[in-house]
């Protein structure tokens, strides 16, 4: 599979989640990272979805969205809600938002 | 050292490269990163940088800029323009580029 999102020609939004997770080692963690990304991907307006996560804990994941009301509509989903709620308690030291608008994309491939 | 990047207030402006590694392995990728972060951090209008990378070689590299000049010229930056060469012929099998305006931002630190 590319990891690299198959995203439309822009402007569409992304919302940039950069985050070093906490000491606390909870199983319960992964489960709930997987189920987001799928329910995430349900949401009308998403498009894509990127991460990347070093092995001590820095990740950024970044999401690909249609508009700014999409974003919201996510930020606001009652088990998303949970989820944000268990990240701040447990599973987060510290994170940064950012959202963005994009306003150019390129993808390149390369014959090596 | 925070790995999430101390930006200013948005609007601002963010450079997304979403990269996947080629096969070969080759040690002078690491010190041409390196140099590169560093080469970055002293182009005006760069505002900081965040990093993830997996260990199968999916990395999120995030760049923050005053400006759509300041990323112009450092797009255009002589040594940074031979990294990219490099980095097409040898170091990515794809990578996709995406220039995005910052319209929030959010950090949160917690006590767990």
């Amino acid at each position: 599979m590319n990891p690299i999102a198959s995203t439309p020609a822009p402007p569409y939004f992304a919302v940039l989640f950069t985050s070093v997770k906490s000491s606390v080692n909870d199983p319960e963690y992964a489960v709930m990272a997987a189920r987001m990304a799928e329910l995430a991907a349900q949401q009308p307006g998403y498009l894509g979805m990127e991460h990347a996560g070093n092995s001590d804990g820095i990740a950024i994941t970044v999401s690909y969205w249609a508009s700014l009301e999409a974003i919201r509509n996510w930020r606001q989903h009652a088990e998303h809600l949970h989820a944000q709620r268990l990240g701040r308690a447990k599973w987060y030291e510290r994170f940064a938002l950012r959202v963005c608008r994009v306003e150019r994309a390129d993808e390149f491939a390369f014959d090596q």
